[in-house]
């Protein structure tokens, strides 16, 4: 038998454990589009709201999306964003009573929210010749996970 | 009537037209952990075909991950690694005949491809409290759009 | 952090209880199309065996279309017609073991039972003109939720 | 050969058309509940934008979620709503050029945004005993379809 | 750069024709069984009704289960199942008008729906120990594949 | 009530067991395609790896493909291969614990892992008519099932 080398993590015998992770990343846009987020001009319509709701779905499709991630029942996410002067940034908090982590889950979240931002502004982000010369999402992280024993 | 403040683009009058996107990104590992991707010794297997595929799929899936992108034909999606020291780069390139372009689904294709390789280095990574103090997504950006009028 | 205004609920510290929840709708069909659906003889075949097919996958997947809903490990599904002279009326009963109620998942449930007799009975339907003058869904509502512990 | 009696419909040989088709719906909430979307006071938040950016995204699956449809190229998707007293009214727009009309994916919009409507908020319309005596989505029915020859 | 060893075709540059394939496949199954499916006896219901929806929504979703599939417009599938007196086969006809031909979307067809016969029939075909000795799934093949110039 | 002939099993009473099951399935190829694969000289790439990405991810996919099976938190999926002279065999292993057992996921898996072998060999195994004389999915069948008291 050839066992190819690809491997899901056996989590059958483990406990269930409830597990919280945080997740952040920032996305780097023009002054203009910042503005236009801060005063709800963005032709596309409410950025914010349309990245928060895109991240949740997200973070429940996570075992989808990764191929050798675990389904989980997620039971909370939160997603915040800190709009600074010439960045986005966000923070996405996942929840779960199960037998392993959700940092992928909060990872994936920032991710999408993030996507989901620069698809709201790309007209705005675009220049003459239709590229992005400026946009660009960093330091997507793992701020914090905790494992509570039940 | 009250308009949301939501608007996907009409692009139903739009021509079709061949289109093309390429985007980058990079996610930030131990030396151990790229030493071990380079040898094939990660625990979970085969880190870049793994995450190759799940780009190719997810590239496929941006209009149900990105909630204003219109649903796209894809005709091509190409993935390429480069290992440097201290980092593993991604770029991917899309491809289709449609009405609208393909740098969200470039970008969705990348974000997914690091996000995989996360997940397959997490035993790697993690320090001893769990937690992830050096890995990190970082420049993921649109490299190249092309417009060809068919 | 600006707090954008979408909150899922947390049912994270929430019990498993035994779920259930019950809810009707019906569609106003043309006489002639019920009349063939009780003999079986709609173009697109057998509308009832469709619609409740439609129905159970839809209750699985209500978590992937309803944004703030938690993914549940539905436990039972159920999907029953009552073929009226004018009207085809649907009853769709959901269970599960889960932190929180299943009262969405049974309102998707018979809206998608209810879409797809429509979409199953389109060409007897439409008139003339390719409209629907007397096609309508109605009285989608909740008609019994249960909670009981463990 | 058993010809078991569900037949998709064939439209390999159509021509492409652009195609229109609006959908209406509504739901009767408390008068509460209303006053709490008109001043943004509803728990779980914005309702409306999520509704609306759950409409949009199941417009674009209604392939998938009823079984005959064909998937189509959605070129635009709008989604307006009317708070008036006692009701909310949505409105769903969608267009493509396609080889079949979008009727069934305006019914499926406007199913999906009343029903993450009633979602936002359950905690505002549940009784004591945590029923639904007064909710109710009705009137969902396709207002207008049109075909242009291209 | 490392090009990892998997490649998409790129169909970009081809033209569209139109398309058909069909597909075959059988089910070895217990000659009650095969008595219940005829008498309409099986305790989970109307089992060629269910197959043949499951196998033409598998067919639509095949690019979502098969990593380098392209996303083709399905403009056709049929389904269609020969109850013989020891197996059951199924036939799956496809069709589209795309870059790309579609035996991948009737083998998958074909595939889910055995596998959805298998599930419906599960209670008749273990044996006492919960075991499935005699069912078999075989001859999944390509029958037919037709590329017509438009 | 009409009540269709198509009914889930109700698992909501009954305990969580730990669950394992087994499942096989062979192709048959041409020797040269055989060849191909062990030498890594297929044209669309890493054969297996691909493949048993695919079928990890198909598992977990289950209750959506096959309409009755219920949403089973999957634990542990194992893929392996065996490359014999004319034809390749795979043997998928599932482990959950669950209210029901995983014979159809891993079924599921095994069927697709074939397909996704198919779809990478095309190029292959096609003659010169475009036709797959040769090529055929044989023996898909249940080895084990386990069903473990907690």
């Amino acid at each position: 038998m050839m066992s190819v080398n690809v491997r899901m993590v056996d989590i059958t015998g483990k406990a269930e454990s409830e597990r919280l992770a945080v997740a952040e990343g920032k996305i780097r846009l023009r002054r203009e589009t910042i503005e236009k987020i801060r005063r709800g001009e963005v032709p596309k319509g409410d950025v914010l709201a349309v990245a928060k709701t895109a991240a949740i779905m997200a973070v429940k499709k996570t075992w989808e999306i990764i191929p050798l991630c675990h389904p989980i029942p997620i039971t909370f996410v939160d997603v915040n964003f800190d709009v600074m002067e010439e960045e986005l940034r966000v923070r996405v908090e996942v929840k779960t009573t199960a037998k392993t982590g959700v940092e992928m889950e909060a990872l994936t979240g920032a991710s999408v929210a993030l996507l989901t931002v620069w698809d709201m502004v790309k007209s705005l982000e675009k220049d003459q010749e239709g590229q992005y010369p400026y946009t660009e999402i960093n330091s997507i992280r793992v701020v914090e996970k905790v494992k509570r024993q039940l």
